[in-house]
């Protein structure tokens, strides 16, 4: 079985590259040719990955883009696809799941036997023991919501504990109670930089998921500067729709090829 | 379209119940005669509703024991079971999402109309424009996570904040900031009574979700006389495990329909 994080590293070096793409694909806005097809998420995830294998680091679907349509299949065989076809490919499942130790266990078993994905997206609201049913699997990554990229992240995760915020409370207990696996990933958005660069003193070496590069408008240069770690990686680089939608024609794939290379390169020029 | 909170107030007046039953079956732990069927799970669900009906004022799927056995189709089944037969039960399914607002209205999209589900449970870590796709849906509840009934609920709930904790600016933010459409609802634990008088002072007659009676050890006494609303109703007492599980063998359901009258009249002898 793949491990995650030496999957990743193992991009990182040999790929050079710190993109992830998001497979999110919407039926109302994926080229027009696709929406007669039994299996449209599926056929144009497929092309998208196609065209994007080298340049990538990891893919992401976000679970809601199949579930609100009764695509579960598609999100099943879109993951079989990338592993079969680019076994050295993690996937991150993009679920941001959290319940009581007896249903997050379910929730693992979702994630990990049904669908097969080699790292999870979890929520710590609940706190530790809701973790414990994901952070068990030692060869998954499970990567916890610390500093999201939404505009209101700051409501509940900048509120101030003893002089600290959320945040870094959440960046320090996973590094120093929830990562006994070594399997510890955090999410924190390109959108705010300053606690990008906070988040990175307090947590050395745990891998970053960085959404919010593309259309939620993040700075590329200031991200890749702040959340770096000692071996300039260290950071899964998330866009979803600027690269899947960067074209609503029948040249998508090559649109989305051009997008992601762009993007790979610039994020390369600031390492 | 049913209203949720009107849905649960007639149940609390009319029906005299504030139990809600949780529709989390597991293969492994149904009677043994229903492993052979086709939908297992949704026989086991049709059982269990028809056997309990008149003394609950919702039924509650938790939707991680569906997909983690790809079983989607047998919980669509189920709530649509729920709403022919027993047009006035309300029906929440227990999801615990949230996301960034374009991914939060495919998961609103999920819960509201594949599931047709009337009330959904959502995480409030990401803040309060992630809560706003499923809140604009009037007629549904929303039910947010306050605190909740777990061992490590304290990780992050009970952060101090400006001497506050946590769960204490969840309960001020729902009630004057998120709930301007009139239909949030909060969750809170059981097995922290104190907690739950504290929020009930904070937050006036929204209603709670309270989970952790039966399996999870909360005392009913001291949860329904700290809950209660000025009209002593106000909570949705959910047990799954002690009514579902009563017992392993062909009079499950009668079993059932027993431990379910008990709860409700115990809940009702402290009223």
């Amino acid at each position: 079985m793949m491990n995650f994080i030496q999957a990743i590293k193992s991009a990182w070096e040999h790929k050079d590259t710190l993109l992830c793409v998001g497979l999110d694909p919407d039926l109302k806005k994926i080229p027009r040719h696709f929406r007669k097809m039994d299996e449209p998420l599926l056929e144009f995830n497929k092309a998208i990955v196609d065209s994007t294998c080298d340049l990538v680091c990891a893919y992401k679907p976000q679970i809601a883009f199949y579930s609100a349509s009764k695509a579960e299949k598609q999100l099943e065989a879109t993951i079989d696809y990338i592993h079969t076809r680019y076994p050295e490919i993690p996937v991150i499942l993009d679920a941001k799941r959290g319940d009581i130790a007896s249903t997050a266990s379910m929730y693992a078993k979702e994630a990990f036997e049904r669908y097969n994905a080699d790292a999870v997206t979890v929520n710590p609201y609940m706190g530790g023991d809701t973790l414990d049913p994901f952070l068990k699997h030692k060869d998954k990554g499970i990567i916890i919501l610390c500093r999201t990229s939404n505009p209101g992240a700051a409501d509940i995760q900048d509120l101030e504990s003893n002089g600290k915020k959320i945040y870094r409370i959440i960046a320090r207990k996973a590094s120093e109670e929830w990562n006994y696996n070594g399997n510890v990933l955090l999410v924190v958005g390109a959108t705010y930089p300053r606690e990008l660069k906070e988040i990175r003193s307090i947590t050395r070496d745990i891998p970053f998921l960085v959404p919010g590069i593309g259309a939620q408008g993040g700075d590329i240069e200031e991200a890749v500067r702040n959340g770096m770690d000692h071996n300039r990686a260290g950071m899964i680089i998330n866009s979803s729709r600027s690269i899947i939608y960067a074209s609503p024609e029948r040249d998508f794939s090559a649109a989305a090829r051009n997008a992601a290379m762009n993007l790979r390169n610039e994020i390369n020029l600031y390492r």
